[in-house]
């Protein structure tokens, strides 16, 4: 697969899922029209749409249905787009800009960014209960089970909890991997499970192996974003950027310098290409994806 | 049924339902510990458990199995005690007090209390598809998208954005009810539907008259406590009292006055009653139900 077939396909991805949220968030003509604007406002028109894509890759190497792959992709990125929405409210984050829009309490209010993220993570669990995603019902309670568990208080927000307990502390290099494998790593990971659950479900090898590149992404995601954050100016990426080193809160950078992060991403990537070279030709899109995200130009 | 015997049931499903939650809910020892233990403490020892009451209420109507009521009743007590934290959080109603205890964000803190919230409510649907609660798969996937749309934004959350948008407004009655309709009645209609499907379906007729049931108990829900809040002080209502009327928010007290309310809550309950009419002796647990939620002593 070429770079340009890859770029191609990522654009179509990203494309067809905007669509998809289009359709599945609620019609901003609809009451309480405050709400459903501010909802699309947080998820519409922008992100790099990192988890549809690893849904959609996943999904093909087993064959799955692009409407079945288009709403786990809508769920999966709901839930990432709540947990920012939450993230950056005052008592949180206290971040003013997100994609390089004002974050929603900021564009609307508190209140109203509290209703967003909460009505945005039930979205997500509705969409997979509302629309065929996998051949047989047992398979679709499964997706929505594995979601949950991506994102509760022993997933994503409990990753946000411990995250929040570790400012101004000095963690040990595991420390900070267990928080980023829950706060990042548990939906990056449920990403690629749900892609694969949505067609014709994989053997038990081949369902560890993906779940070993999986892990490994989710923890690469974390590792080359602190790497940006350290790298880069607010311009180019979006958001606020250094806010972690302001906010004093650990980081790879800030806990093995910024070229032994480098060092282990590089590690983490060939280790993630190893893990599905067993998939062979299949898992081109998966591997693709790898290099997206370690060498992504942001 | 006596008296007596509906106040020991009332009692037995409370301590259930409790014991159910203290089951469900992530162990304090695990990590992380701090929001673990503000999950409990948002959820366990406290709460009148209307909600779990109509869930085994209507459940016992069609014969479901005790263990699947347990936890559909577990699936909606949470949906409501996250809404109840998010809803004290300074940028939405600011209480101090909830049950007779300080609320989540001043015994622990603002962030941890949103995540409490989002986590209470991924445990939720987690609950839903974790466990037995339906004869079928599709049943269970019927009862997760039953609770994500009544909690949703068309639901639930929707009524709070619209409570916080009406807030100094003069609301008509159908503002009025439509606003309640959503932020409690959704979820009280959702409580007896969950209830109801966790046993063997009814036909459409009987379903027909338990929704109407249902909705006419959503609505009472909240006239009545209007009325409690108008006429209680706040050691007695273990929250603070006439916080809605200083908040300068519409209440049925407020636009048709006490008198009017009160008359309006008991025609309201002859219709809840003329509902289940057709249903004879199985619904005398939904019965007494309704006149509790009328005549409860608090």
């Amino acid at each position: 697969m070429s770079q340009n077939d890859f770029a191609d396909w990522m654009r179509q991805v990203q494309a067809r899922t905007e669509t998809a949220l289009a359709d599945v968030l609620p019609d901003p003509n609809l009451a309480p029209a405050r709400l459903h604007e501010a909802m699309r406002y947080a998820v519409l028109g922008g992100g790099k749409r990192v988890r549809p894509l690893l849904v959609h890759a996943a999904g093909q190497l087993v064959g799955a249905p692009s409407a079945h792959l288009d709403h786990a992709a809508c769920a999966v990125e709901l839930i990432h787009a709540y947990s920012l929405v939450h993230d950056d409210m005052p008592c949180m984050d206290d971040d003013i800009l997100r994609r390089g829009k004002p974050t929603v309490h900021v564009e609307y209010d508190e209140a109203t960014a509290l209703l967003v993220g909460d009505a945005l993570q039930t979205l997500a669990f509705q969409v997979l209960a509302d629309n065929p995603v996998s051949a047989t019902p047992a398979g679709q309670i499964a997706m929505i089970r594995q979601l949950a568990t991506a994102s509760g208080s022993r997933g994503m927000a409990g990753g946000q909890a411990i995250d929040l307990a570790a400012v101004g502390k000095q963690l040990s290099r595991e420390e900070l991997e267990f928080m980023h494998v829950h706060k990042t790593g548990a939906l990056i990971r449920a990403s690629v499970l749900l892609g694969a659950q949505a067609g014709t479900p994989p053997d038990e090898a081949d369902l560890q192996r993906l779940d070993r590149y999986a892990k490994l992404i989710g923890l690469l995601f974390q590792v080359v974003d602190d790497i940006l954050d350290a790298e880069a100016d607010t311009a180019t990426l979006g958001k606020t950027a250094g806010k972690d080193a302001d906010n004093d809160k650990p980081t790879y950078v800030s806990l093995i310098g910024l070229d032994e992060a480098k060092r282990l991403s590089r590690e983490m990537l060939a280790e993630a290409h190893e893990a599905l070279a067993p998939l062979g030709e299949r898992a081109a899109r998966l591997r693709a994806l790898a290099d997206y995200i370690v060498h992504r130009p942001f």
